[in-house]
């Protein structure tokens, strides 16, 4: 009854080319880098959500086990696979952040083409920063060099991204640099790059700067900063990944009206949603956390609809490398928002006609609002 | 089935007088500052609850438009429906905590004479020390003034109120201060006011002072003091609110005998029950949370009986300046509770007599034993 | 339809010896160490569910008064009462942790007796470096005392635990100490117990000393190491037990391939199911956790099983003292892990031959795999 008809994806990765060995596949759908012995991930939520609902878009019973999905994926071939299962997700729109290993994936206008969705770019910044750091002798070249490959990448870009949560935490000093600390970072960086090798972007003084040049270039071309909250890599500091620790970061932002889009938000959709009650500018995904908690996701959702206004709640998949993953972002979504809503009817609490105006918000209507679509 | 007849609200504020517009309606359903252009309030989980139980209380049917609603909330004039929506909520007691925004809400005894409940009035210490700081002369004037005037006010007040967690986080050191350290402390509050004009009590010295000068008239007086726990206003630290970063505190209190109620709770509320497990001191509720998450107010409702006591569990609506959210909070409440309590009867787990006994003690049981009603 | 016959308690304690009086057998079901005058411990959720549950294995009807409950307990005497209520338990092994007030509970055999499982012991290493300083004239003759009994410990254990989480919180340097650092502190130690009575052990230092010593022995013999999260008594500095904050050592251990098991894990479940998702390594359980949210342990089942694979989580009571919360902690496990799987087969998410495998790794597979039964 409900209608999902115009759905856009808007923070995903690409998917990898080819055919996917098993173990390939398997590492795709954890964050963890170390298999269990004797141990498959299959025999996990997402495997389990996998079997179910991917077998059948392969043309497979739901429940195939993983030895048959394995030989009915190779035997179509990585490519028809990931095709039939981007076409099945039904997305009209998917914008997709480039920074992660972006050799792996497909690029943009491929994923446009496998998916039948249009599709945009989504930059992220500390990948900028570090393709800056590649040529520049200076601090100070690294600055200019930064600023003018984020303006040139943002002129095609959909809204810039930043996983500043990653690199150092949210817990830092949340004020913008002078430009003399930061070039000084910079030449620190590039020194120590220099003596003992490259090492990616972790000074939080660069990342201030990086973070303060984006918000003006999301101010100037109207459109959001999407912040890495919570769970992801291995090697995030949990407690200080909590998006209210940002909130200094979060007043300036709202300052200059730009919109910020909190992603996945685990373990913190409670302090996500209620961020997104009280700052004008915040806006929430559950992205990943839907995927990775299986049949239970819809826990997760009835969190993501508790205290958030519906016009600041927004759809991602979080999907990377594996187009299971956004056909499976996009099931796991519409099946527990679905559900939510059809108790709230049930309940009295709410009209089918308010349910359906929720419904055009969360999946389209936000992020064509904010991300000026 | 269920009894709710005798329902106390233990922690709520005056309601606004006059005739709102829909702008002000708006304002006062959101802690935020700024509304975002194009949306409304009332597409949140508080608006939706709003618009289908208090619009029949005003004569309409559930689910009204936000137009009609405000159209009819005009017609009666905001002094018809406050004093509607006040009585239908059926009330015992209101205690009412007088100390944010005094001077734009109704009084003690106008709010009795609204919602036909009696009403006691909960002084919030850091108003009493802003008040005493108008007049004092010295760091020792303002202590003894302070003093003084918390004795003064202490003697018609039925608790005091503590946003300790607004002004500095629980995360300062909780021991009681010299008063001579209390006295400097406020010497350099008052030379900075003088200097660079008024500014709101946010000392910690100060503070810590005036918890401890609470804590004896509460032992004394052998009544409470509420903690302003978690959500609230934007201006909040949250991992700082924690009510687990309090605890050398409550052993203090714990120590004299004096109740704690930590109040709203989000998104500690485990934290919260766990605390009232451990304590004997420690009671909680779940105020203002039940309000604005809405249809899911139930998943709110099952955490905040997962592991507390029934005897330390209390009930508030936390209401601010709209009478809607009194009836919100009441009606929130009985569905929430009612519908946890069916289900253990359903599953077998508790008795109908049982489940009696834990809804007295809930509605007004523990308040009047700890408030010595 | 789900088969748990073979279950495995690998986390839990001894039971008193002898008839407790109504105190003493509410004082164990409560981690807090005042009672609330005028209340009782049986108005709590792990009270009501101790009436419905275990009344009847003593003979009586469910849901029977406290009172009528005491009596027959008191009739059946003390011993009596706790074989029934073990051998109820119907577990297949226990697996004791005997570094808690080892003289007021039954030992290892007797508890072998007393429940007709297998029972193994799980040694405490803050309480084995306790008895090491009773006797050892120095810091470096604590150390070589320390190692050499906690070696002759785990000849006959089945794994190491610590409670490093009471003692320093997990917020402390993660890394080893030198063995200088580890016997200076030890001197300190020493020196302070002499001069000024016996403390228990809080240092820092030689409890890292401990932790890396354990980490030694558990990847020699192969077993895990068990390590407190979250609730427990009410000294904790619960922000600081995320285990979230101990990753640093985790890491450790998974370089060195050890099994770690994290207990209890209330408030942090979904930190925990997340660890279990990125780190090879680690385990869970939500033992304790069951047992004291009675009614409404079914949500923290849900949690358990929301993001953790399946090949992670382990079954634990957490009993202490009280036969009954053996028996409560099977009962709540079975059929809280039994309606989530029921309805995940309902939903279609998953066959009834996948939720009998998951029953499986869970109830015993997990634990007979790490712990090499």
């Amino acid at each position: 009854m409900l209608e999902f008809e115009r759905l856009i994806d808007h923070h995903c990765h690409g998917v990898m080319p080819g055919t996917l060995s098993r173990a390939q596949l398997e590492a795709i759908i954890s964050e963890g880098h170390r298999p269990v012995p004797g141990c498959t991930n299959f025999d996990k939520p997402v495997g389990m959500v996998l079997r179910r609902y991917c077998a059948p878009v392969l043309g497979l019973e739901p429940h195939a086990s993983p030895e048959d999905y394995m030989a009915r994926r190779t035997e179509l071939g990585g490519e028809e696979a990931s095709r039939r299962l981007l076409r099945a997700s039904g997305l009209t729109g998917v914008l997709i952040d480039t920074g992660h290993r972006a050799d792996d994936i497909l690029d943009v206008p491929q994923m446009a083409d496998y998916s039948g969705a249009y599709a945009r770019e989504v930059v992220r910044i500390e990948a900028v920063m570090e393709t800056a750091a590649r040529t520049a002798g200076s601090g100070e070249q690294l600055l200019s060099a930064f600023e003018a490959l984020l303006e040139e990448r943002s002129a095609d870009a959909i809204a810039l991204k930043s996983i500043v949560a990653y690199r150092t935490t949210f817990d830092i000093d949340q004020s913008a640099p002078t430009r003399a600390e930061a070039a000084a970072a910079g030449d620190a960086w590039l020194k120590s790059n220099a003596a003992s090798g490259w090492r990616r972007l972790e000074d939080a003084t660069l990342i201030r700067h990086a973070l303060y040049v984006a918000l003006d270039i999301c101010q100037q071309r109207r459109f959001p900063l999407q912040l890495h909250v919570g769970v992801g890599d291995r090697d995030v500091n949990m407690p200080k990944c909590d998006p209210t620790v940002f909130i200094p970061f979060v007043l300036q932002a709202e300052a200059k009206d730009v919109p910020l889009a909190l992603l996945h938000c685990y373990p913190f959709i409670q302090e996500s949603t209620w961020m997104a009650e009280v700052f004008s500018n915040v806006y929430y995904d559950i992205g990943f956390t839907l995927n990775f908690t299986g049949p239970e996701a819809r826990k997760i959702m009835e969190q993501a609809m508790g205290m958030g206004p519906f016009f600041k709640h927004l759809y991602s998949s979080d999907a990377f490398g594996l187009a299971e993953l956004f056909y499976l972002g996009r099931i796991q979504f519409q099946r527990t928002l679905g559900a939510v809503l059809s108790d709230w009817i049930a309940a009295g609490d709410c009209t089918l006609k308010d349910a359906d105006r929720i419904v055009a918000m969360i999946t389209h209507g936000n992020t064509e609002r904010i991300y000026r679509l």
